[in-house]
């Protein structure tokens, strides 16, 4: 990575710069639009759904939503994951003196780069480095799925086993800097990953604008087109959300971050309200991309710098509702972690309240990352087979089709 | 439907005037590619794999593939079958005096439209239907699953229930006839349905041509494009392969057909091979789209007029490990009967040496139609389910993320 003292500003611009660095090597994924999702999300929930919650007998929310869906399960390697690994590499390369430098014996090209991750990070790390001719050194959890091994193996990378704690996975990586001389790449925790990640912010919110102006969808600005009035996206490590958060900065977009509430993965809802980062957290929840406390300097930015709104959390049959929807309705595959955000606007009724205040009679427009799509059809069948869902699942088995028509009842019912 | 005395004839230019007809009612489906699948296509099958089969023994074939994805699993009501269902509506009021005929006490738009389905087409003619203000009445199975029920009335059709031998289906078909007057819309076996269906043909086709373009593929034309070499369909009735047989009509494109081998569901197959139409097919195959034998209309386009050069049949597993490329690797959601065109490309090594011979050195451009999404997330447990596919399911495991890289061994080996 780049010396701490070269490190970018953490800012819309260093976003704005990456994005420039990165574009030849990401893809430009689509924003997909679904008539019938817009419809249940702007359905009030029932009375029932209420229940048990701070909002029980109160009049639920009537939000007007329309929802703009960033694909970065279509991304390389299947999630956004590759933004940020390519960012980290050109701007190590910028800063070892280019792309010609560091080739001879010795050179910070031969040592290569090291990181720990069993999910998207490894895979991520692993294609940016071969495709930019650096070694790259893994370390996994040794009970790591062999699947998720031999990807990451099939990307190139030189992967080193370690015990499943954290301390392990870092003694093992200290080990292979030694051998090495390999710099770390973190998976959140670093500048020039949250600018990397917060290229999508900024591809998505053009996007929209784009899209509406072809739809003829009328507003406020000098271009008569009204643009996003909030995103949400998942909040793992807060690598996104903080990249997202800077992207949006002096843009007049709101941005929030959605967690699993399972075994206290809402850490960052939890420090919102404790005003001050948890530290760590030990979840089991599906979304097992968000099973890891917000890092110290993407909070910085999410909490402390007040660039991020607020964080939602919801809870794992939400997670799996939102997920059916998406792949029954939308017919694209998301990862569980890719679904929290939509879950936020289906079921979390402190959200739906917001957008309801905030779009009125003419509606918000609101952008919601879908941050990966790495799910094998094992994983699906464990997460829906049959008997899984019980009766949620007869309910909901009325809805496959994808006309922009709502055919059973309410899904937040 | 339109009286047969009306009847379109059996070429390109219906097909090209179906789609203007439709074009203001149906999605312009994307088309996708994917360098992972393409570079397995391209690898060849290995010895074991042959063996069995009539190639047992000979040096496995070379081909050089690019796919092109017509996704029509995108379209609405999540299947091709909507082109079909407009077209025959639109169709029906131009033989009418056109939209503002028939609205009257008696008239034939209140007496509405008939089909027996269970399937994609039953909720294309209910959108259809409902779209265009004519009432549909739609006879199913009593044994229907109550999600597919729930669908078609979701659409606003009137669901009859019936037997479900076709002879009862039919039965009831006359008896809503009798009582109603409406008019039958068949799900296949009718020149507007055809020609309907065809549509998709000629969107793929000059898809392919914009794309190749953009991608600067140069070729032989006086465009300096290339387009399409051949197209696969899946086969059940024959509605959609013969149309877009006549799409393609002079065109230079060849066209072919898959299917299921399972139970005889192959009916298409064995025609060819024995010269005439196969009447009755009883399968309970997978690809539960194509369990009925080619109609009569379209297997005179098919077969006797000689517009399909061939019919391939694939095993049930065969289906599965396409089906599993796609949604792991695309990231897109299709149902199992989608995935036969995709199959017979990967494993059908009589297909494979054509494509070999046709395309060279410089490779093949073949275009693979998804014919529909509607698939389950319990169906897909069921398909996917652990233990279900045995070592298959491991050896693919190490198939996530969606890079254009061959992660482990060929799917074919």
């Amino acid at each position: 990575m780049a010396d701490p003292n070269t490190r970018l500003p953490l800012n819309r611009q260093s976003v704005l710069d990456a994005h420039e660095l990165i574009k030849p090597h990401i893809h430009y994924t689509p924003v997909l639009t679904n008539k019938t999702i817009d419809d249940i999300a702007s359905t009030p929930q029932t009375a029932d759904a209420l229940k048990g919650t701070e909002w029980e007998g109160k009049e639920p929310a009537k939000p007007k939503i329309r929802l703009w869906f960033k694909c970065e399960n279509l991304q390389r390697v299947g999630a956004f994951k590759v933004r940020g690994a390519f960012h980290a590499l050109k701007r190590l390369e910028e800063a070892e003196g280019g792309v010609e430098a560091g080739h001879g014996e010795g050179g910070w090209r031969q040592k290569g780069v090291v990181t720990h991750s069993s999910g998207n990070h490894a895979q991520a790390l692993a294609l940016a480095a071969r495709e930019l001719g650096i070694p790259a050194h893994i370390v996994m959890p040794t009970i790591s799925t062999p699947s998720k091994i031999a990807a990451t193996k099939g990307y190139g990378a030189n992967v080193r086993f370690s015990g499943s704690t954290s301390v392990e996975r870092e003694a093992m990586v200290e080990e292979v800097i030694k051998e090495t001389g390999a710099r770390l790449v973190p998976p959140y925790d670093h500048p020039d990953i949250m600018a990397g990640q917060g290229t999508l912010g900024l591809e998505l919110a053009e996007q929209v604008r784009q899209l509406q102006s072809e739809k003829g969808m009328g507003g406020q600005d000098s271009q008569g087109v009204k643009g996003l009035d909030a995103i949400i996206t998942p909040c793992g490590g807060g690598g996104m959300l903080s990249g997202v958060a800077l992207s949006c900065e002096g843009t007049g977009i709101r941005v929030f971050g959605a967690e699993p509430e399972f075994q206290g993965a809402d850490d960052g809802r939890r420090g919102f309200e404790q005003g001050k980062r948890i530290e760590s957290v030990k979840s089991l929840t599906i979304a097992d991309g968000l099973r890891t406390p917000v890092g110290k300097i993407p909070w910085s930015v999410i909490f402390e710098r007040g660039l991020v709104q607020g964080m939602f959390a919801v809870t794992e049959e939400q997670i799996r509702k939102a997920m059916r929807l998406v792949v029954e309705r939308m017919k694209v595959v998301v990862e569980p972690s890719a679904c929290v955000g939509l879950a936020a606007v289906l079921f979390h009724e402190g959200f739906r309240t917001w957008l309801e205040g905030e779009g009125g009679e003419s509606g918000c427009d609101v952008g919601v990352v879908f941050s990966g799509g790495n799910v094998g059809v094992e994983a699906l069948g464990r997460l829906f087979g049959e008997g899984v869902n019980g009766e949620e699942g007869e309910r909901a088995e009325g809805k496959l089709g994808s006309d922009g028509v709502r055919v059973a009842e309410n899904v937040a019912g």
